[in-house]
């Protein structure tokens, strides 16, 4: 299959400059404030969005490269198949969070509970809506017994100079 | 800011071929069922998955082409903001669905809940985990009136031949 090239709309900023003690997870970073900068093209595109307390962002793993199928996440010390982690260094490189939207201010966002790297490219905004979004999973897989870890752990340098978000469970 | 070059790790196989009569999102989908078929060279990278009762999908809205920032969803009769909606004509032609895995067989996944079109590219699964995802949103905008409406409206044409997600709320 082809490649796809994906443009970005904006960047993401965030009080972290380095992977090193960065939450790895939003649950880990709900106090975490960041700004969403939307490219003034895209502007317009956000009309009607601060109706929304909470916002699915897309976003590119800038600083990774190269990916393993198999790793070991932060949460666990067994290795795991990439597609069952959150784990950054993943083919698409593509992430995925959801965070509280504070305000807007024109073509900046303000939010809450952001967990990756300062200048970390923005692909998409989605509005949350738990009707269509929230699911009651009754399994989790191997996280079952480390979710609860995530609010106190922090990263490493696991991925060192390869991950932008050590957000992988 | 530079596209970035995304490739697809396989591909989702569902009912719909076109994108009249479609769900325009799981909720209307949930008894529909689907594969993904996942290129060989990535399946290493599924282990462990089918500890997941329900994985996140991202994927590429293939059928799609250009976007409009202000757009008329399907539930509403108003023009919105294209980031306030799933609308599939938007600048990452991105789409997000989070789906129930019914079983594994080597490289392929059997899904149910899919709402997009046979042929679409997967570009990456997440595992869905209630405590990292799931939100108590007490704000979603516009679409508060009309939410409910969604199990019960298909697609029309008016994203054809451009959309293969009719998926816009």
């Amino acid at each position: 299959m082809n490649d796809l090239n994906i443009q970005p709309i904006g960047v993401i900023e965030t009080p972290f400059e380095n992977p090193e003690g960065m939450p790895i997870q939003p649950e880990g970073a709900l106090g975490v404030e960041g700004r969403l900068i939307i490219d003034p093209v895209f502007e317009e595109g956000l009309n009607d969005i601060d109706g929304f307390s909470h916002l699915i962002l897309l976003y590119y793993f800038h600083r990774s490269s190269g990916y393993d199928l198999m790793v070991t996440p932060f949460m666990d010390n067994t290795q795991r198949g990439v597609f069952s982690t959150r784990a950054p260094r993943r083919p698409s490189q593509i992430g995925f969070s959801v965070v509280r939207l504070l305000k807007r201010e024109g073509p900046i966002l303000f939010i809450r509970g952001i967990d990756v790297l300062c200048g970390t490219p923005l692909l998409d905004i989605k509005p949350y809506v738990p009707k269509f979004d929230a699911k009651d999973a009754e399994a989790v897989g191997w996280l079952e017994t480390h979710q609860h870890k995530v609010a106190r752990i922090t990263s490493d340098s696991r991925f060192s100079n390869q991950s932008q978000k050590t957000d992988n469970q």
